[in-house]
Parts: C-alpha cells; structure tokens; sequence
C-alpha cells in the first residue's frame, strides 16, 4: 500500500433506503460526502447515472487522475461476482453486475462487497482492528452481519459468501427467524427485530411493571426498548442482558473457530454500551474452551457511525486485488 | 512447489500410545514407514533419540541431501510456537518446544500442528480436498477435531489454535463434556465417546429390544455400537441417525462461517458410511440459509486410514512457510 495522500479513493455505502457516498485519502479523512436516495431509482443504471452527476464536479476538483477507484458495501453484494445478487431490500431485482456497470461509467475499476465486509475493511484500516490480522466484526443492525479477518485477509469462501454468521444456530429448536425459516438463529435474537420480539415475549410471559408497558405493543421498537432501557426499566434492561448472553454464546463458538485478537462489535444496536456489553462478555468467556479464555478483546467499533460505512467501502480501494471492470 | 520426485519429507504422526511415521515424496508415495511407541518414553528427548534412531538409516539410504524437513503432527501441537502445549494424553508435560528439538537433533527443518490440520493439509495435497481452496476437515475419533483452509491456506488465528469445532455448542444446555465441562458441544455427541453415551442413554430410555443388551453396561464400546449397528439393529442404527444430525447441524453453522467447497470427515466414526452420511447431509442442509443449499459437496476422506497421518505430517513440509530450527 502506498501512502501517497494525494490519492484518493470514491466510498459508496448502499443500503435499501439511501446510499451515502465520499472521498476518502489513504489517512482516512473524508474529504467530501454526501447522501443520495436509492429507492427513488428503478434500475441500477439510473441510480448510478444520479450517483455520476454528483460525483463528477467533486472528482473534477481533486483530479480524476488522483482516484484510484471505488469501493461499494452493499447488501448481498458479492466480491467475487461483482454483482449484488437478489436483494431483498433493492429495487434491482435479480443478479445486477454493479461493478461492472459503475466501473464502465465511471472509468474507474471498482470492488464490492457486503456491507459487514466493507466494516471489517474499514475497522482493519482506520478502526478498533488497526494493525489486526485476526479478528471479527459483527454487525447489530435491523439484520446480523459479519466480517471475518484471518491473516490479514477477509474470509470469502469459494463463492463469495462467507461470513453469515447471523444465521447461524446458536439455541436448537429456539425461535423461528421471520425471514428465514432458521430455528433459533443468532438474527433472531440479536438484531434490533429480534430485541423487539424479546421485548414483547417477556412482556407476556410476566406481570412486572415496567415502562414499555406505556405502548402499544404494535409501537414497541427497538428504540422504544433501547430508551426504557437507559432510563431504568429493569424489563428493558433484562432484554439487553438476555440479548448479550445469547450474543456471548455465539461469539464463543466463533472464537473457537478462528481464533481471532479481538471481536468488535458494530451499528444500532451497541448504543446500549454496557448494558450489552458486560452479558456478552460473560457469556462469551463461560463458553470458551480453556485455552481461549481471557485472551480476546470485546470491543465496540471506533469508527464515527455516519463514517464508518464510507470509510469501509472506501478502503477496498486500497486492498483492491480483484477489480471489476 | 517443486515437483522433484527425488525430494522427500518425512512425516511423523505423534498419537498418545503410538507413533507413525514414513519417508514421503511429492507425489504422496510413502516409500519407507513403521511405528514406534509414544507412551514408552518418558521424556520428548528420549522420544527423539529413539525416533533418530530408527530413521537415521533410511534417511542415509535415500540421502539425507534429498529429505527436505521433517512435519509433526501431534495432539496440542501449536504451529506458531512449534510447541506441544499441556498435550493431556502424552507423557511430556507442560509446553515442549518440539519442533525445535527434533530440528537440533536431526539438523533439519520441522513443521508441526496438530492432528486435524495435519490432516486437513494431507486431504488437500493427496484426499478429497486436491485441487480446492476452501475446504473443512472434521476428524471424527475420540474425540472431534478440525482442520479449516480458506484461500488455500489454514486458519490458524493469531495464537495458532484456530479450528477447535469439536468444542463449539450445537444444543444449548445440552450434554456435559467429561472434560471440557462445555454443555451441549459439538464433541460431546459426534465423537467415539459421545456415540457409547448416546448408545447408553437410548438403552436406557426405552425397553425396545436391542443387541446391544447383550452386553454389560461398561463393556459398550463405539466398536460395539457399530458392529449391532452393522448387523441391523435398530437402536444402534438410531444412535448414529442421532450422531448424524448434531453433526449435520453442526456443519451448516461451519459452512456459514467459511463457505466451504466441501467438507470432508475422516477417522474411526466414519466407518459406519451412510448410517452416518444421510443424516448429516439431510441436517446439514435443512439448516443452511438458502445461498449455501446444494453447494457444499459432503465426503469421506479418500486417504488410507493407516497412511493419512503420516502424509497429512509430510506435506506441512511442502507447504513450509514457517520452520522452526
């Protein structure tokens, strides 16, 4: 990798509602950012077509020849392919070769891949896993993604789609995943959806007063538990607790897996800081074989929230070793 | 690699009351083995002087200019650290520095790791793994180990103990493992002493009519539930029905991590063919998120069982990118 800081490269974060994009320098600075809809587009080319229009005066002013390309996180974005292949959250139905149809608009050869990918790229270059070549990132969002580093490279199996580490059983025969079918998937506990569910199930199955009884049960999302979590609510905070075990339990078994430094834990849903944190913890370290205990770092990500998505699909860019275009 | 069929590696596998070991080519032709006792030595420097001893002629015979190195593959062995470390079943206890004997002694260069990688690099070099990149090998005997490649390289994590599946949790709150303590793993039901509890609690949770009660309660061993099982019965074919699920579910947690090309299983456990293989095939997919169904070719290992460890061994010193001397 060079560190010429007069190189830039173009970090576009596509999700299923609006797509953020910037120019990032090897340090990481963001030099330029902005926000585009991604719903309002039909088909990819158009959607790109409006991504090149407000791209184009920026890349003019920092000189097209100073970008050595573009990274794209998207869902189920393939690496291997270059395509993102049927989203469920896209418009673009199907198998849609976006590399390839950036990389010919563009000029510019371009790398995509998923968006828990593109986060551990992003903590590996700028993050909590600097200078790592073994670790896990896990994203707690609406969904469950992860990235996983071994050596220094990101794990992409023979097709492309390594690392769904959400869907993995973590309790036989426990709760079915809305979307899946899966029984007592990780997803189905760990994501903000799966907080809800929790939240509601234990509503249910007791009489305890508490805080979220104030809403209407159709009302109770993951922000509602999040806040009468912070403000006390011990029922609110029991779903943290019980979430962070059933989260522990899973990062055991991945650990023993590859034995990663460090895991690093990433999005919405690690807002609740320690509340969170101290079950995953314990649970993580209750399930570890002997000569894993104590020895890995449970971290949450360092990267800035609104940045850490750019700064991700952006430094694909720099480990760019497949380009499509 | 150099093809030079005039190069050789000697490949040595350490079990807890035996020792193989074989002078190998490229090609995997083994052109001198035997076998030594492990057990008999009290100290690993003993161990080697016998093991020198017994090799020294043959390697005079082939020249001792034409043998390359020397790969280990032994229970607790860290490929990082080229240590045996607190090996629970051999005589040397504490943290050997093996590999660093056996170099000083034979004025060669030495690779070792554990069984399971060994046999993962031996599968890819001569088995059912030739010609792949991404591939699992789960070694099913006394107890579950695994090898785990992807990008053509093992994983070994960043302390060398990566790939321990046998101790992941497949059933939440499940089994107790003798030795582990862990409830619900992975080797507590798929490995040789999983299956005889398995066979016991059966027994003992019905009166359906079994061969297996022709033997005393202590005398059931794995090669008498497999030998009932052969002959028909129905509770012993049940058991590794059983055995076959955990570990089919078990696999489709694997293949979501990594995305394997194929999964290979390989020791004494896999002698019971289909009875095992249809079940875990039928778990394993029914468990699998939609992307990954149909793609992971399920195999035995292709390697003869008495000379897989000693190739396995062989070839980490074709693959020797790290000798310790």
């Amino acid at each position: 990798m060079s560190n010429n800081t007069r190189q830039y490269a173009i970090g576009v974060d596509i999700g299923g509602t609006n797509t953020k994009y910037g120019i990032v320098n090897h340090r990481g600075d963001i030099s330029y950012s902005g926000r585009l809809s991604t719903s309002a587009y039909a088909t990819a080319e158009a959607f790109i077509d409006a991504l090149y229009a407000v791209l184009e005066p920026v890349m003019n002013q920092v000189g097209k020849e100073n970008i050595k390309g573009i990274g794209v996180g998207a869902p189920n974005a393939n690496y291997f392919t270059g395509s993102i292949e049927y989203a469920p959250n896209l418009n673009w139905k199907g198998i849609v070769p976006f590399a390839s149809l950036i990389g010919t608009k563009f000029n510019l050869p371009c790398s995509i891949t998923n968006d828990a990918n593109a986060a551990a790229v992003g903590e590996m270059m700028y993050g909590a896993a600097k200078g790592m070549k073994d670790f896990i990132v896990i994203t707690l969002g609406t969904g469950v993604g992860s990235g996983i580093v071994t050596g220094g490279e990101l794990i992409y199996g023979h097709d492309g789609f390594a690392g769904e580490l959400g869907h993995t059983i973590i309790r036989y025969g426990g709760r079915e995943h809305w979307s899946t079918g899966l029984k007592g998937s990780l997803e189905a506990y760990a994501s903000a959806t799966g907080i809800v569910l929790t939240a509601k199930e234990m509503l249910a199955a007791t009489d305890q007063s508490s805080t979220l009884r104030d809403y209407a049960p159709e009302d109770i999302d993951s922000k509602a538990v999040y806040e009468c979590a912070m403000k006390g609510d011990k029922v609110a905070q029991e779903v943290y607790r019980f979430t962070g075990q059933v989260l522990g339990e899973a990062l055991a078994n991945f650990v023993m897996f590859s034995s990663p430094e460090a895991v690093i834990l990433f999005g919405g849903v690690t807002k609740a800081g320690s509340l969170l944190m101290d079950p995953v913890r314990e649970h993580m370290e209750k399930n570890l074989l002997h000569v894993f205990k104590n020895k890995v770092s449970l971290n949450f990500s360092e990267l800035k929230e609104a940045d850490a998505a750019i700064l991700g699909a952006s430094a694909l860019v720099w480990a760019m070793k497949r380009p499509i275009l």
